[in-house]
């Protein structure tokens, strides 16, 4: 089944798809940021544009929604993406946000490596985001949630091992408070990107 | 359009209004708690039994709704109004309890100005939700709604000049522990009070 | 009523029971992993075990929801169970992850007590779940409700409590960083489960 079969004419892929751009960006800029081990502040302020621009896009989809009668699938699953695309940006902004709070300025490289992961995720969310409006796209959608779901569970591991460490290693209390919530703020991001991908895998499978 | 074309016997409204009652005076309560620098601590006790009192109509509202076929709009966001509201006194009763479980006697002034942005938002809350019957009220409910938006970006700014200012000059780390999880729930009423307005924004939008 | 008046040939309440099933002998595992002062890691590492095979049973649930057209009560609830039980294996693991992740080997007298909390309310879950299936068991099933919720209630104050003492007597903060987080976790245990017995409530209640 094709959702154009659907009278809609607000393009509401179109939407989600704007959102998952600025998630990409949002994460090439995170991964920017901290890349070099110094925290670069020019790369975290654009986080913070983007993230404003991403809720835009956003409060359009809501806005939109609450004037349609008819959607091309589930309002739920409409506001669930939304909702879902909008936390993974605003979570990538509680981090930015954080570290210059924190005034933390070197950068440890667990960090630097769940940056990785995070762009990557990001990618395969732009992905399953532009392959969800058309059921042709199924077996490359569904990949995409494959490894973001792959992805989740490497940023477990990888937030374990983080924690572990610092709580080995580290001996000033107040950089361990700091750190444990940065490294559980960016697992966090990950679980996000899968919330959205269950979303994602709902939508297809319920019009397969 | 108006509601009243609805055959609807329970008057939710009057429910949603006992429940931001019950949060007006929690706010002003803990404003109280903590205007002098010194933990009031019979008016956190207020806190406790009107915390109970909302509970008390939040489950009044949930058990109409799983009796009633007819609602006087979506089901869904009578569910989310009730728990958004139900939250907000949470969150006070949260940050109360904490405040003693920590036996914090002496409050930090960032606290103070918490309490006042929260007793504000606490007034745009019961407006909006008072006005959310009739859209004769529109424009009210609408002002309250981005005024409670306002406050809770006030509120985010907040949150980060209380943090960096006690990560810069707090040194006993159990201290920070403390005050950082104070701060960051304050934080959280807001936001609540912002999920709420949305909620009511939504009700408003689809009988516009 | 009966469920039996609708046509549904999945067994929802089957897959539930097996959820509930998973929870009773991974709250079993927890306490036994507790119980005497020093971390048994062989039961700590059977919850990990227990986690995945819930998971299954609760991607069963969903992955037949979005197949089927009618359901032998409301989706959402159906939705709302399976997820509820699910968040409570899944905080049980989230405990266990920590113990070790943090390294811990002797266990705190609080947690011991927690876990005999968190048994009864799993036996009590598993109890409601069994009866949601039939209108003959409402008594029991409500009982087994008002059980969960008072033991949600008692481990408030034992969370209360616990941390009063750690932040009292503990000089050491990553000590009491580590704890903190621990007691809060096992606290949360309780709170899903009174979520959960929320949605059976509704799910009886919509149907007495």
């Amino acid at each position: 089944m094709r959702f154009s079969f659907f009278p809609e004419e607000v393009d509401y892929f179109k939407l989600f798809e704007k959102q998952s751009h600025y998630i990409v960006q949002a994460a090439e800029a995170f991964k920017v940021a901290v890349a070099g081990g110094t925290l670069d502040t020019t790369a975290l302020a654009r986080i913070v544009t983007l993230e404003a621009q991403a809720d835009e896009a956003a409060r359009a989809v809501i806005s939109q929604l609450n004037k349609s009668f008819i959607t091309p699938f589930d309002r739920e699953d409409i506001h669930a993406l939304t909702k879902a695309l909008d936390d993974i940006i605003d979570m990538l902004n509680t981090i930015s946000n954080r570290l210059s709070v924190y005034k933390i300025l070197e950068v440890k490289k667990n960090l630097v490596e769940f940056a990785l992961v995070i762009e990557a995720s990001a990618h395969a969310i732009d992905s399953a985001v532009k392959g969800v409006r058309d059921m042709k796209n199924y077996q490359v959608v569904m990949a995409a949630c494959v490894e973001i779901s792959r992805l989740e569970n490497i940023s477990d591991s990888m937030r374990d091992t983080a924690l572990a460490g610092l709580f080995e290693n580290e001996k000033d209390p107040i950089v361990v408070i700091k750190w444990k919530e940065i490294y559980e703020d960016a697992e966090t991001v990950l679980d996000i990107c899968a919330d959205a991908a269950h979303v994602v895998e709902s939508i297809m499978l319920k019009q397969a």
